[in-house]
């Protein structure tokens, strides 16, 4: 099982936004958009061996985690906007600390970024990091952040966890996760 | 330079589509943005050294190509909807058979796939094609189609053109254009 994590730090868990501006009424939320499909779409289907958590830390006191499986999601289109709806009903279900299903394969609890380092191994993707292609041994989970920095607190959290960069451009989020996939594609992992 | 040239079958060159449906409305249209912004888009900026022909090809006799110049773009957002905001603008202007500017660096001209062929030498993405990371001399202008497999009529004007893949899994066009790119940017070129 692969694994990706995106912060999204303007996100808020409310799920009041608008489809018809995911960045500027769902605080970027256009980012985690793309980095789910880009975490589980082939041209032809879905990454059965990948899941994706979105971690909407807009609200630092109510962060939720939204996880899209793909072992298990049943329809997924490419279109950011497709992807938004799917998260807004997520955000709208009651949810605990355990995750509960608001659609095949995409569901929601309370708690982000602390909870899962509790639960995998993540390593970080950053431009400082070694290259992906000069390791031999790729690790199976990954950590991101959407267009800002990790912040202080979460520098701190994460601090010690290897890193990994994806090459000699500083790339979105998305594509750095269909850079990645496409060399654990090659390796056969 | 390099270049990216993305064939939409059944985008229509009136520009009459809402921006909230891109894919129903805009036949796929979705589709050529991403492949736009996966084309120009760095984290911190535009890869001024790229250029995007999205080729609206959804009405065979009235085909119309929009391209995207990276040295001259101003401002490009990276979500769907505001690309799909500028691919629009530029189908709503009077247009021939030389490129006019509809925004900084967006301009849109009559004519489609014929007319690329006869001024630029383009390699076709094809996942039965020479893996990039293979080849000694990666060419600098690629042509990809959507969604759909290129028509007979299409496939006769590019046959005899050299074909490359970008791994062992077929991927969507934004992001074989994203591996691409990464390829490129890897060896400095």
């Amino acid at each position: 099982l692969k694994r990706f994590a995106i912060i999204g730090h303007q996100a808020g868990p409310s799920g009041d936004f608008s489809l018809n501006d995911l960045p500027g009424s769902g605080g970027r939320i256009d980012i985690l958009c793309r980095c789910a499909n880009s975490s589980m779409l082939l041209s032809h289907g879905v990454r059965e061996d990948v899941e994706c958590y979105l971690v909407l830390a807009g609200d630092p006191e109510k962060q939720k985690t939204v996880r899209f499986s793909g072992s298990s999601i049943r329809s997924l289109s490419p279109d950011e906007r497709s992807t938004g709806a799917l998260i807004k009903k997520a955000l709208s279900i009651p949810c605990g600390d355990v995750f509960r299903e608001s659609s095949p394969g995409i569901s929601v609890r309370q708690g982000g970024l602390k909870e899962l380092l509790q639960e995998f191994s993540f390593a970080v993707l950053d431009e400082k990091g070694e290259d992906i292609r000069d390791t031999d041994r790729l690790p199976d989970s990954f950590l991101l952040s959407d267009s800002r920095n990790f912040t202080e607190e979460e520098t701190g959290l994460i601090s010690g966890l290897p890193a990994y960069s994806v090459g000699p451009e500083v790339l979105h989020a998305d594509q750095a996760i269909t850079v990645l996939l496409n060399e654990i594609d090659r390796r056969g992992i």
